[in-house]
């Protein structure tokens, strides 16, 4: 296969895509450079009217649901506002793999006109347009996953989760972009090019569901659908400032994905999870009990039988506990500051939070890691040969093909991973015996750090090898105090501690630039001439991405990179009880911001400057 | 390792046992040659007094448990009374792996003086006596599972369902004998010899908990465990005419068991569950609630999350489905007539009875043995090496040792695994759409067969395969008539089939005398000189056994091997839906016999002589 061929291929999905989009919803000219938070850039444009831009900028799904029950809101002006909306955030963030904006609108007029006739609404999530990542089939559309070598092979038909969410009123009218192999922690690969985070263009958008975030960080969605086998909800639901859930695998249903790799090896090693990403705590109830009230275990057997009501609760007066750190990699200051402002707030309204020691948490990491290798990475290769597609940088200085492991060594790793499992049941009790009914930890040892800086996944693959459903709330913006914080004297615990206070010490920041003209340039450095892999196609670009600091670029020490990002918080429950993990993070939403529906107002400014 | 280093441990094994049981619980002498009907002899003898005889004749764990709670019985009574019955089974069946009559006792004490202390019993199995396959780790006694090379080693710890059923109150006294790898469908091993079936010696006692299933049969338990990753409660439970419950893998704690296998290769295949055998079908609640209500998923990380209340519940006019054949072994006469009979009387009852046309029943079957075979039979051969001992004469014709499956081969298995759940998952839907509530088929193609003789597990291990919640109810004894039933004209559907068939055209009866002074000979054919591969050690015998039709031996017409044998059916659920399975067979055993507590006494005097 000639090298060339990925590159026609992305050429052709690029038009594609582009073509879909109505030429009266295109940003010309596009800004360039990109200004550091490109979400106001929507309220310059004249896409949206007031009325669009109020319906995508004020309102949880919960919100709208509302309102469209109540018959203040169409399906179709909201589906066709965030449609609008989706197609900016797509020019200026690179966030779309698949575009259906006109089937999804004509399906809201058919949705409007049946609950018009009817009376009757199709389920919980009536007339919501919801988006989801690419890994989901729907019939007659791609999921590529950022592969040139997967794509323009249209789905047979539609995922379980897909067919659920239609059942329950769901417009579906957008799949987003990812990482390539799913792997990696920023959403970039050869076929769309790289995602970017609409708050500030500096940091990662996250991965391997970036796609979803930055969509709904733009408010070009308000509710999506990822996937979680390290953090790939999780991550970029922190990146992005927004609510998620990753619920236990057998929670909501996986089936009809394609997730690029070796049909039937997901069942030898970790198993993922498909979760939500959310603008409010109250939608991923929302989400969470619509799908279960859909009885997912007749459509996936791997669904464990439980309705939304028998997913655990918490206590009357819940016990918190708190794990500070892994015992890998020491969270930074900020990180820290923002789970001791958390405790303290639950401890203020009344609630005890205990101290957690783990020993075993640390154990997770290398374990998670051992499992993501067990393939020896063969699929992916043969995938990238068939079309010539090279690995994005990132993944090119840390994959390689290896043999796949045999036997005993699948067997070694799932004694650990039992014993592991059971020795991480004592977090559930403090040492008098006390149930704790939730715990609390970081998310990840640093803040949002700059693009293909995310440092380890620990405190994210930890809760996949054990199952536990885990969510992330937003707590703050990282605030100019937190800049000014210093690294202890200790020595660090190792490698990942080290390479996370590089993080802190020296932020490697170099000015990006990034030309939009209906293409990215992911890098382009004007201060020296190392090699940048950005290939001209036609006249959209595809786009590697150097690591400046491992091709020895100067490190100029500029902190304030983090600033306008959030820092947020990760909430766990005992595997199976997701519910239990909703009450404790709507409780813990509520000490910090006040109840959800009340202080939405509020926080939606914070999420977004609309 | 000399090939005479395991007779020596079987040997001290056996003496270590005989020595655990008081001297005037002996039966001296054994009745030699052994009735065809065991169960008659404990009466005959003067071990149990007139009320030890009616507490284990007469009564359930319910009726048991109520007796105690109203303190008409206290535990030591009903706890010497089991032990002396099981010691009586342990002599005419050889079902015992472990004996802890002295402990237990001791325990029942201790409960009883701590009821009549403070007024509570410790759960809802407070005092009850209940057995478990030798499989279950129990601090300081062996977990041997019939391998002298894992004899003599003492576990150090508690399986996590040891530890529940102590802390809600059950008093264990046994552990109860297994078939050679716990695949062989006999419970034959060369450490603890043959287990025999109570009512009909001529038959198989069923593999691989058949040690319970005798020993419950016997009524030296009221309420036993197992474990079933191809049947192996079911079948014993189906050959000594029980109630039985498998559920699905992850409801109760399977973690704390010897399984003979490689460490963590049970997360590569197929997931066995730890199920119940009972003689009445209320009792199969009573475990499962006070499983469910110790939270067993803080104690085993496998268990998933749900209350009793939480697994599902049958329709206010449920809907049966009945699945005739798997489409590899037609079931024989006896078996399609005992299934007939039992739709018939639920729709006379007034329910509605559809039928189930499954096409992918068929895959099921050599799908699971795949399965069973991914290891190679390493691990298997390894233990039996390091003790010279030979595999049992079943197995030898079966077990190599072969390289085990690579990744490639377990992620295609998988896949067909998935495929095969997704397929069957319409089996639970009629042809209208309506919700199918449970369904019925047989436990397997033929009636107890003779012992070495059990026809392949596809009728059970299908729902292994599907980790479907699967009961056994006993519904009457084999007649007459059923002796007369021919064979259809139409050809086998194949090799399985063909071999089901033998066992109705011609049944290869020889006549067995059992020698039971201390010992088991095991085969002992009066009329032909075939080597029988018993081997005398000291005062005890060891015990090949030849299967006659594989060595030429006469097979002489005579189907009256079947009389004085249970016929069953199978109940089944979907997945984690355990509530749902017991409620429907408490419905159909309510059809069939009348409710559980009033004709306790006519289900019972089936079920025993006594």
């Amino acid at each position: 296969m000639s090298s060339q061929t990925y590159r026609a291929i992305a050429h052709r999905k690029f038009n594609a895509l582009q073509s879909l989009i109505p030429k009266n919803w295109l940003l010309d000219p596009l800004p360039d450079p990109l200004p550091l938070d490109v979400r106001s850039l929507v309220l310059k444009s004249t896409v949206l009217t007031p009325d669009e831009l109020s319906i995508t900028s004020s309102h949880d799904a919960t919100s709208l649901s509302q309102l469209i029950h109540s018959r203040a809101l169409t399906s179709e002006a909201v589906t066709t506002a965030f449609c609008k909306r989706a197609a900016i955030a797509q020019q200026l963030t690179n966030c779309l793999s698949e575009v259906l904006f006109l089937p999804a609108i004509e399906r809201s007029r058919a949705l409007d006109a049946e609950y018009k006739r009817t009376g009757k609404t199709r389920g919980p999530l009536h007339g919501i347009p919801i988006s989801l990542k690419d890994t989901f089939n729907m019939k007659g559309f791609d999921s590529s996953i950022g592969f040139a070598g997967l794509a323009e092979n249209p789905a047979m038909e539609n995922a379980a989760l897909v067919d659920i969410l239609l059942d329950q009123g769901a417009v579906l009218y957008c799949k987003t972009n990812v990482s390539q192999t799913l792997m990696a922690l920023d959403s970039h690969n050869h076929l769309f090019g790289r995602v970017l985070n609409p708050r500030n263009t500096r940091v990662t958008a996250g991965g391997s569901s970036g796609g979803e975030g930055a969509l709904i960080a733009m408010r070009g969605s308000v509710l999506g659908i990822g996937t979680d086998i390290g953090g790939s909800v999780r991550i970029p639901a922190m990146c992005n400032g927004l609510y998620s859930i990753k619920p236990s695998s057998q929670r909501i249903p996986f089936i009809g994905q394609e997730i690029g790799q070796l049909p039937g090896i997901d069942k030898l090693g970790l198993q993922a999870s498909a979760g939500l990403m959310a603008t409010s705590v109250r939608d991923c109830e929302l989400v969470l009990k619509a799908i279960a009230d859909a009885n997912p275990w007749e459509k996936d057997p791997n669904v464990a039988f439980g309705p939304w009501e028998g997913q655990g609760e918490i206590g009357r007066k819940p016990l918190f506990g708190v794990m500070r750190a892994d015992g890998i990699t020491t969270p930074l200051p900020p990180v820290s500051r923002v789970l001791d402002e958390t405790v303290e707030a639950i401890r203020k309204a009344g609630f005890e939070v205990v101290e957690i020691n783990a020993p075993a948490f640390k154990k997770c990491h290398s374990l998670a890691n051992k499992f993501f290798g067990i393939g020896g990475n063969n699929y992916t290769f043969d995938i990238l040969e068939r079309t010539g597609e090279p690995l994005i940088p990132w993944l090119d200085a840390r994959l390689r093909r290896k043999g796949p492991a045999d036997l005993m060594q699948l067997s070694g790793l799932h004694v650990k991973k039992s014993a592991l499992e059971k020795e991480m049941l004592e977090l559930w009790r403090d040492k008098n015996g006390r149930k704790i009914d939730a715990l609390i930890c970081p998310v990840a040892p640093h803040p949002v750090p700059e693009i293909d800086k995310w440092n380890g996944v620990g405190y994210t693959s930890a809760f996949v090898v054990l199952d536990y459903p885990a969510g992330t709330l937003p707590v703050r913006d990282v605030s100019n105090d937190d800049l000014n914080d210093k690294l202890p004297d200790s020595e660090a615990l190792g490698g990942w501690d080290s390479k996370n206070r590089d993080l802190c010490e020296l932020t490697t920041f170099i000015p990006l630039v990034f030309c939009l003209s209906y293409h990215y340039h992911m890098f382009q450095c004007s201060c020296c001439p190392f090699p940048c892999s950005v290939e001209a196609v036609g006249n959209s670009v595809l786009h590697g991405y150097a690591n400046p600091s491992e091709i020895g670029h100067p490190n100029p020490n500029d902190r304030n990179v983090y600033l306008n990002t959030k820092l947020s918080v990760q909430v766990l429950a005992p595997r199976l009880q997701e519910r239990r993990l909703y009450q404790a993070m709507k409780l813990i939403h509520k000490i910090l911001h006040g109840a959800d529906s009340e202080t939405r107002a509020k926080i939606l400014s914070q999420s977004t400057v609309a």
